[in-house]
């Protein structure tokens, strides 16, 4: 995913008994999903050995590699799992592909899936990415290594993998589904809303009662989050250059210059420094809270039961971190992690950034920014905003490239997406937290907000790490009785449905 | 050189009649002189080939390349030229090479050399850097391009030249010398005063009149500058991070995380922001302007006569600026640039660096910065000013790390040493124009403070171009009647022995 949505709250604690992942009798027949699991458990080394072939063939739009390859895949694999009218839809940009599954059922669920992959260095992993060989990883199980592991064509594979059982144990899925899959999420999904916008498609999404990303992210403890929105965010350059400006060097020149010579960089810097208080916690950016919806008590409520939960001390360590903002106790650290739009520089580049130093006065400098938003910002607001504040101190010849985006996005707790997700994990006895806001970003926004106006999220069992980075595995076979291996991960895609079918 | 101390302010205009590169009658024999220019012409291909095979060698401290190889081959060429007693001088970092010639003269001059070299990429190169082939440079003639051409072994090979053609010629050089040779110049130094410290060197160069670098840095009117003196300068790193802060994060985290924990990056955003005015320009580090003395009215007067000769159009653009700090005059631009103290960012790193962007939460940022210092300040003082002012705003967690850096030097116009380089340009009809001070930077306090207390310089005909850059160049044949090609550079230092042999 462009922005991790994996959750960075981690909730720890399982409550309750061990989990139990076989099927619970309850509003569709046991013999039916008993029938599918054996088909599950024969189809297993297929199910893998279609994830392996999937990694095999990267799709990454930053670098213009195999998209028509990926795309023509992706409908191969919708096809082989009994999707029809299966096609690929043509944006500005890269296709995507779209299919549709009428099973004669009430309710019709939509399915989102990527099928692009971050960039990777195969230099930096212990086994090729593109090989997804099985490795065993102490702690887990058996993981398969690759590039887009879990994030996201492990989870995906999974879902296709419960359609695969569904047919081969010929049990007809109890809803009608919708797939729409885009081939450039790590771009930020700039051409995706022209996809879902396409009439055919938007008609069918607007049936469905919600739509998901398959995703495999239960942690130790086989806990999940079930997240009710997530915030926005805007990727963005400052740049300030004597080129621009009219002042200061058009290049870089000799640093001794600087006793007569203007610098960018400097611009730069005070320029930033007017975006946040002093402490670097508050935007204070022109106008910044005018649309921010404060959290409700709901929402309150929520994250105290998150903090009650959750084990602080843990995450910090994993962080890396040892205080919050303003010692917060955890509870209101949680709070403000749902409730605050944020302004952080991701990175700084100026002049020379090898080792020791260069004596230069540099002509440019470079401030990559992401700022995150919550209800009821916008990106399209955000951005106007922050452009006017800069013009407001002078500074408008700093340029302001914004490189993706998404708008804040909620989804209700009482859909009936939420509550089947609820319930499918309350089913299979996992442990699961509502998260009233993720504090990463998604897409999700192209869904829930109008034309589409769905309710959207995550779904799915199962384990994962490593997105972006290297190394980057999925759970195939487990061996921590908390988490679900794949045969327990399909079947929870096969138990949603069933939940989603019997929902009121 | 570490720091270009190539002036860069162009005084562009050569006033009187046409340059005389012959030699003048004067102060010692004519009949002398021709005889060494003759054998200077004899000796060029072998002059110009002892050159080709020092750039062969480079010598790049901060590689350790060539470091040892570097120094013995300094012992050669100094021996080969008639310095007596030479030898390796050790450091606690590398050694240097020292050497004598007793001429038996009531006078006494001070060289100094580098013999290291700047990194560079062959890649960015049009000729191999270490081949040094002859290529002709339109409106210059034939020069020898390699790295270490201009910076500085061209001019020190044009030096070397110039004693073998007087041994050559059977004249005696009419003043002793004394060559302190050092391969840490483009690391600043680090050890050089350990060198210079050494008793019996210490002694020698306490008797010199005066020490000069030799220098190619005519412009394409011929003209040279004499400079009088150079800013002081330090090198350091600022650095902000989770690690010594103790909030913010230990490492790179996710950015989303932002609103719960603290940014090192805006840590160092807003202690830059301490430094300067908000214009970027004046230095607002506490008490740094205690010891800076003012310019002199001769000093004054010396960059008025600048200002008036140099071309502040052609200046402008070839740095690429359209306007001065404050839209000064070029007269007021110039003593700004000779009297005020700098903090200048070299360079900016923080977190991600790379095209496009990454949605992280760095937990390290790093400012490059350089201080020029103007006298009475010193190095030590400004490191300290720095570290306090730092402190006393609460940043004591910010990590300042010196890299380098040198006191700034003054020596008198009325030295013995000025004298001889004004007497020698003048009578080999050469327009020199007095700069009180280089804004660039040098290790010449090494030199001019306590103990050694000489004044020191540059001194030298001939042109060349490109330090630290791609394609340096140094001149060995001019078609430009106003620039030197190495023989009549060769001749200038002869000249310069002469002039100071005569001197009051």
């Amino acid at each position: 995913m462009m922005h991790d949505r994996r959750t960075l709250i981690r909730n720890s604690m399982l409550l309750g008994a061990g989990m139990a992942l076989l099927p619970q009798p309850g509003f569709a027949k046991a013999d039916a999903r008993a029938a599918i699991r054996k088909a599950a458990l024969a189809n297993k080394a297929a199910d893998i050995k279609r994830l392996q072939d999937w990694i095999g063939l990267p799709t990454i739009a930053a670098e213009n590699r195999n998209v028509a390859e990926g795309a023509a895949y992706m409908e191969e694999l919708a096809k082989a799992a009994g999707f029809t009218g299966v096609r690929q839809v043509k944006t500005d940009g890269l296709p995507g592909v779209v299919g549709f599954m009428d099973n004669g059922a009430k309710h019709t669920l939509g399915i989102y899936f990527m099928y692009d992959v971050k960039q990777f260095d195969p230099a930096e992993w212990q086994s090729p990415p593109l090989e997804a060989r099985l490795v065993d990883k102490p702690g887990w199980g058996q993981v398969v290594i690759g590039r887009g592991a879990v994030n996201q064509k492990g989870p995906e594979a999974t879902l296709l993998a419960a359609l695969h059982a569904m047919k081969a144990a010929g049990v007809n899925p109890p809803v009608n589904l919708v797939l729409v899959a885009e081939g450039e999420e790590e771009i930020g999904s700039p051409h995706f809303r022209q996809i879902v916008e396409t009439p055919d498609v938007l008609a069918a999404l607007r049936k469905t009662a919600g739509i998901f990303i398959p995703a495999g992210w239960q942690n130790a403890n086989g806990k999940v989050d079930v997240n009710l929105g997530s915030k926005g965010i805007i990727e963005l350059e400052l740049i300030a250059s004597g080129e621009k400006w009219g002042r200061g060097p058009k290049q870089d020149i000799h640093s001794s210059l600087k006793a007569m010579v203007d610098s960018p960089v400097w611009r730069l810097v005070h320029a930033l420094n007017t975006l946040v208080t002093p402490d670097g916690n508050t935007v204070a950016i022109d106008g910044w809270f005018e649309n921010v919806r404060k959290l409700t008590p709901r929402e309150k409520e929520l994250i105290a039961k998150v903090a009650s939960a959750g084990d602080e001390a843990q995450q910090k360590a994993q962080l890396g971190v040892t205080h919050w903002i303003d010692d917060l106790p955890y509870n209101q650290a949680l709070e403000r992690l749902a409730q605050e739009p944020t302004v952080n520089i991701e990175g700084l580049v100026a002049g020379y950034t090898g080792p020791g130093g260069k004596t230069v006065l540099p002509g440019r400098a470079v401030a990559k920014l992401d700022l995150r938003l919550v209800p009821n910002q916008t990106r399209a607001e955000a951005t106007q905003k922050l452009r006017a504040h800069l013009d407001a101190r002078g500074f408008k010849d700093i340029e302001l490239n914004v490189s993706g985006g998404y708008d804040p996005t909620e989804t209700a707790e009482s859909s009936r997406l939420i509550q089947a997700e609820l319930a499918t994990y309350r089913a299979l006895g996992v442990e699961a937290a509502l998260n009233p806001r993720l504090a990463g970003s998604w897409p999700g926004a192209v869904f829930t907000a109008p034309p589409v106006s769905i309710p959207a999220g995550h779904f799915g069992l199962g384990s994962g790490a490593g997105a972006h980075a290297p190394n980057e595995w999925y759970l195939v076979e487990s061996t921590n009785p908390k988490v679900a291996g794949i045969t327990d991960a399909t079947m929870g895609y096969v138990e949603i449905m069933y939940q989603l079918a019997a929902g009121r």
